[in-house]
């Protein structure tokens, strides 16, 4: 069975979750404390370099890093459902939906970078809630700003792609951290339809064995 | 032909250009002053939400918005030379590896990111580029760890595939900031073999329309 080196409340090791669940991927979990700093740990740093999670090893042992390289390879592996569109174009502004959260919100709040605001430059916790806040929010509108139906379950029509699963776990941090949702009133109704699906919330971070 | 909206020194403008000169696309750059806060106009925030570089424009006036996506778009329209392998876990690993510095490093250290760490946080100018060189180096020595071969040109084999493009258009930051590249002897050959080839010279921010 294939092994997911996860932490609860990452929002990464939630990304990889839900695709495992969608598409009915067994895995076994071990977890990472974050906040203990386990990802540290010779042992792990050697088999996850960037020393974060997810990490997803396969049953032959070999090992996958990056939640998005993860997600890419769990699509070839078993194609249905599709994470992405075969159009190239529906699926490069797919890809761009997910990418505003995987790559414009997610890495500027990562634990270590808002550690670093604090530890380095002396940010108090109100100074790192501010900052995550914002990301969040400029980066939501850029989310909704890509959106081109206004009806459809989904970001890009009545399934959920790349980028719903990236928008889902991603919420789980703005209601944790706050952030005002008024005017994304399209993107708490994905969710919601996200939340309809055994998938997401199996997937959720309460719903994990090493859940606090 | 396709229009690239493009800043000299994005290192993620720089991707997409090593890319469509790899295979051999032509297209036509027009100049977002990043540093001037073009990327803000109305004009500009309706072609990309996201407020930032690159946009690509094709031909049939579709707008396609963030790097990697462009990548993954670019290696669909001309699959020759691909910039991932065909085999599912090594393409992962080769994606994991650009994520390393697409997912990592950039984003932390991006212009806004940094704008905001000195002017809402007081950070220096100093401060900020410790801030910097502090991902950079953490980023080169994950994706240093990730390689499997010694003294293959490029990180995965004798041809350039999407980290070499990530990473090559990263250590020009590098360079420009001061990081200390001691430890990082496989990474600057790897960009010198890069640099051997037309598509990365004819890319480099200062072969760039609008290099200062």
């Amino acid at each position: 069975m294939m092994v997911l080196y996860s932490y609860w409340r990452s929002t990464t090791s939630y990304r990889v979750r839900i695709a495992l669940n969608l598409k009915g991927l067994e895995y076994e979990t071990r977890s990472i404390d974050l906040v203990a700093g386990a990802q540290r740990s010779d042992e792990y740093a050697a088999l996850n370099p960037g020393q974060g999670v997810p990490t997803l090893v396969l049953q032959d042992g070999s090992v996958l890093t990056q939640s998005m390289a993860i997600l890419d390879y769990l699509d070839a592996l078993a194609p249905k459902p599709a994470l992405l569109p075969a159009d190239p174009l529906a699926r490069a502004r797919v890809m761009a939906a997910a990418h505003t959260i995987a790559m414009d919100i997610h890495p500027v709040n990562n634990l270590k970078v808002v550690g670093r605001l604090k530890g380095e430059h002396g940010a108090s916790q109100d100074d790192g809630v501010a900052w995550m806040k914002h990301w969040m929010t400029e980066g939501f509108r850029a989310y909704q700003a890509l959106l081109t139906l206004d009806s459809s379950k989904f970001s890009f029509g009545d399934v959920p792609l790349l980028c719903d699963i990236c928008l889902v776990a991603q919420l789980y941090n703005a209601h944790r951290w706050g952030v005002d949702m008024s005017e994304f009133g399209r993107l708490l109704e994905i969710e919601k339809e996200a939340m309809k699906l055994d998938a997401f919330q199996l997937a959720k971070p309460e719903a994990q064995p090493d859940a606090g």
